[in-house]
């Protein structure tokens, strides 16, 4: 709610097509596609209604947009994290870390990516969109390790993510770390 | 569209509660939870509007009763899977069956399976769902393997699942083979 006498809208607002796309995570993160509408994005993101329309087609484009953001901003979080590991043993330590951190069960991050895997179940456009972050993944787990090893353990990062998150008993580190070294042949 | 003539609604109609909840899943599986309306559960299951909010106390309590069926049927045919297995390489080749089956990358189980996890991730109520459903998976492993490697299967098979069905690269089963093998320390 603007302060009394404020004027409501901003006249000069050069990020607001940004700033929608942002605002449309932050809705979906919240309340879930099925409770996104453009009208609540729109209040959310304090712009007119007519501004959403203006700068997408429609409301599947503006959808579209916003998950390849979250996809991309994910997957380049992913690849810092690899790119920074200068040896075996680093690697092995980051991937521990992705997978204990907080950042892949964070509910809202859950949310979005769960809604986009639903959307990409049924709709080839968000598939290429999952399948451009798989990409990604392997190729930052490749600089360390083999082709066949890196979509393993691609597959048991998802897997151990979502277990950790959904599931109501605490997961130890040691587990993810024993499972890491399993699968990557630590000794 | 009934046939001209035809009584259009079923008098007598005893399994009507139970044809909800199945349509209900058939209608989210298709269209995701955000293009599910009672409206449209009504019309498919071919039931008058008001019987949904008989038997039902909101839209809410439907989707819940729903996505219940569908994790008790997904874990009993796992269970059911994992108990058929006499050995311990017919139970890993049981887990590489079920993973590499069509089964887990059906797009209607994929689509139900992400909404419940995106359910699970912003309400407990849905989050005991998926509790009880790891639950049972990891007992039904247990069967045959150690509770650590049982997590770690467990954590495998979603992760390996999720990638097949959402890739676009086909994925070879002795790719599955091995990571089984791997995981649950075969020779």
């Amino acid at each position: 709610m603007a302060a009394a006498g404020q004027p409501r809208r901003r006249r000069h607002d050069p990020d607001r097509r940004d700033r929608i796309v942002e605002t449309c995570l932050e809705v979906i993160g919240a309340e879930g596609v099925a409770g996104t509408s453009t009208r609540r994005i729109a209040a959310a993101a304090d712009v007119p209604l007519g501004s959403i329309t203006y700068h997408f087609a429609d409301v599947d484009a503006l959808l579209h947009e916003a998950f390849e953001r979250f996809a991309t901003r994910v997957s380049d979080r992913f690849e810092a994290a690899m790119a920074g590991a200068a040896t075996l043993d680093e690697a092995r330590a980051a991937v521990v870390h992705l997978i204990g951190s907080d950042v892949l069960t964070d509910p809202r991050e859950l949310v979005l990516t769960h809604e986009l895997y639903t959307l990409a179940a049924r709709d080839p456009r968000y598939r290429r969109l999952t399948h451009a972050w798989m990409a990604r993944s392997r190729a930052a787990l490749e600089r360390h390790f083999d082709p066949p090893t890196a979509r393993l353990l691609d597959a048991l990062i998802e897997g151990l993510s979502i277990h950790r998150a959904l599931d109501t008993e605490p997961h130890g580190i040691a587990e993810v770390e024993r499972a890491v070294a399993l699968v990557t042949r630590a000794p």
